[in-house]
């Protein structure tokens, strides 16, 4: 019996670890600031169990979008990239490509061409370098092309471009009882290549743009082709309807920084009880990019404005990150 | 230092304590059988860390068709009694019902009638009964039928009706590191009123038939919509197709009881590995129902077949469940 205050001592040091661990640092590339405080206040407030605004942990749902939220999308939202230089690779297989638009502006970087068929040009792209093989041979194609390629900009692969507040705040959020999850524009496959691995979100937590599919059997074989057709784009209205239909449940946080993630916010914000809306804001022109209202990728327009109407976070990237991407060492400005 | 012998046995209980408790008494509805002995066989296989069919945690996927594999599915799917018993309650809404078919089968007790309709027939009861109303209005909805229902022939609420051999299973699937699913033709709403208290399977882990839906914004307010248009039956080959959607993995067990989990079963199998699938066979007249080659609810042909040819495990209910339900005491036969 004379063990037993030693054993309690040691057991209760045992389980104040993680605590200990977790207080140490959390959010440590944020500075100081409004978007921290809001944070670890929202969290901090739903998390303690005899407080008023205690969540429960399966109710504790967040929601992130994936292009200039969680990684970089200039100068073009990356998988547009990928889907470029799939073209360019596949060329050989399809002659018709040189003398048929929008192919034949890719193949010669005639970006005017390319610019002028507009969206319609870009879903033939998509189509003809997303569909017509199984969901394993697509991410085969995407984990390939995400260990080769560099962008323009930086010359870092693409997957190094994630945001390293960002990343602290999934774990942060993960270590406080949180599901979280991608909400996305990005053709789901394409994210589900490198979501765990670089964001520790898993497949089942990843939703996005989807293209229809069929079960086929070939040679005693079966597998799902994808086809070419669009069965749900996952952008504006299309992220609140896909939350409802895949998750079932509404989020307590949603994180977004564009025009797209607008209703998202919006339909978070309006649950019952405290809710967190926040939106990174693209202020960094030196260590990132710098846009928001006039930009055609990523614009963030009326979610600015209904952010500054409804008192929702917006993080001032140039401000308050001190550090932007893994491989930056560069500290607050 | 000299407590350190004790405090080294002390904590070594502490880590095995949770297995000496699984150990007791794993799967205690299930007969020693061949169906119990394969799944125990295949768990521990596949659990083993240093074994040669060892599956990390993360890719732990277990699929469960509901309607006639977790509960009862006579003398038809539940969901259409739902519907049926709606049809009736909202009938003062819509006089027009009095002329209008299916609707006034329904409303005059005339089966044969409403069995003329055939598929047609449901699926305008089924959007009269679970759109025009947002998510959260069909739940409540569900639930508030579900607290009232008696089945015709138990006289017990439906959520009673549930397969304790079943709850088992999930029980014992997750105690091991899996993550357990509904793929079911049921619609995912209907479903998810009750799985998280019944099953213990959260909302994000019920994948089934959808509707179309709509963000709507109405007096301030945004809703989520239901719409009379079904976006996709959860229903034979559909099951692999929404599990490569939604999961993004491919599961490694899978359960049905019908020819409509007969795809989502070659599926499972086919991938690497070892991979189990099982079907729960309804031979019991005595204590649940018995059917199969020829029922119109439930069929199970193909996949029986299927079963015999490839290995499956094919529960024969009647002989290897020792109890059916839970309120059930009754002791093998």
């Amino acid at each position: 019996m004379h063990t037993l205050p030693r054993l309690h001592w040691l057991l209760s040091l045992l389980l104040l670890a993680p605590l200990i661990t977790q207080a140490a640092a959390p959010l440590p590339s944020w500075n100081e600031g409004p978007s921290r405080q809001a944070i670890v206040n929202f969290v901090e407030a739903v998390t303690e169990s005899s407080g008023t605004h205690y969540v429960p942990v399966p109710e504790r749902i967040a929601v992130f979008d994936n292009d200039g939220t969680l990684w970089s999308e200039q100068p073009l939202y990356f998988e547009v990239l990928f889907s470029l230089d799939e073209v360019r690779r596949l060329a050989p297989q399809h002659p018709e490509w040189k003398t048929e638009q929008p192919f034949k502006a890719v193949l010669e970087g005639d970006h005017k061409a390319l610019a002028e068929r507009g969206m319609d040009g870009l879903l033939k792209i998509v189509a003809a370098t997303h569909a017509g093989v199984s969901t394993e041979q697509f991410s085969e194609r995407t984990r390939h092309w995400l260990a080769g390629a560099k962008h323009p900009k930086t010359g870092k692969p693409y997957t190094e471009m994630v945001f390293q507040p960002m990343l602290e705040l999934l774990d942060y959020l993960r270590a406080h009882g949180f599901k979280t999850y991608i909400v996305s524009g990005g053709e789901v496959a394409f994210m589900r290549a490198f979501a765990e691995e670089v964001y520790g979100i898993p497949p089942e937590q990843v939703i996005g743009t989807t293209l229809d599919a069929r079960l086929v059997e070939a040679d005693g074989t079966l597998s799902i082709i994808r086809q070419p057709k669009l069965l749900h784009n996952d952008d504006g209205p299309g992220k609140p309807v896909s939350i409802d239909s895949i998750i079932g449940r509404r989020p307590i946080l949603a994180f977004g920084n564009s025009d797209g993630d607008l209703q998202m916010l919006q339909w978070t914000k309006a649950g019952p009880g405290l809710r967190f809306a926040g939106l990174v804001h693209h202020t960094d022109a030196t260590r990132e990019w710098a846009y928001d209202r006039q930009s055609k990728v990523g614009r963030l327009d009326k979610a600015l404005t209904a952010a500054g109407s409804n008192g929702w976070t917006v993080v001032d990237m140039a401000r308050e990150w001190q550090r932007i991407y893994p491989f930056d060492d560069s500290k607050e400005q």
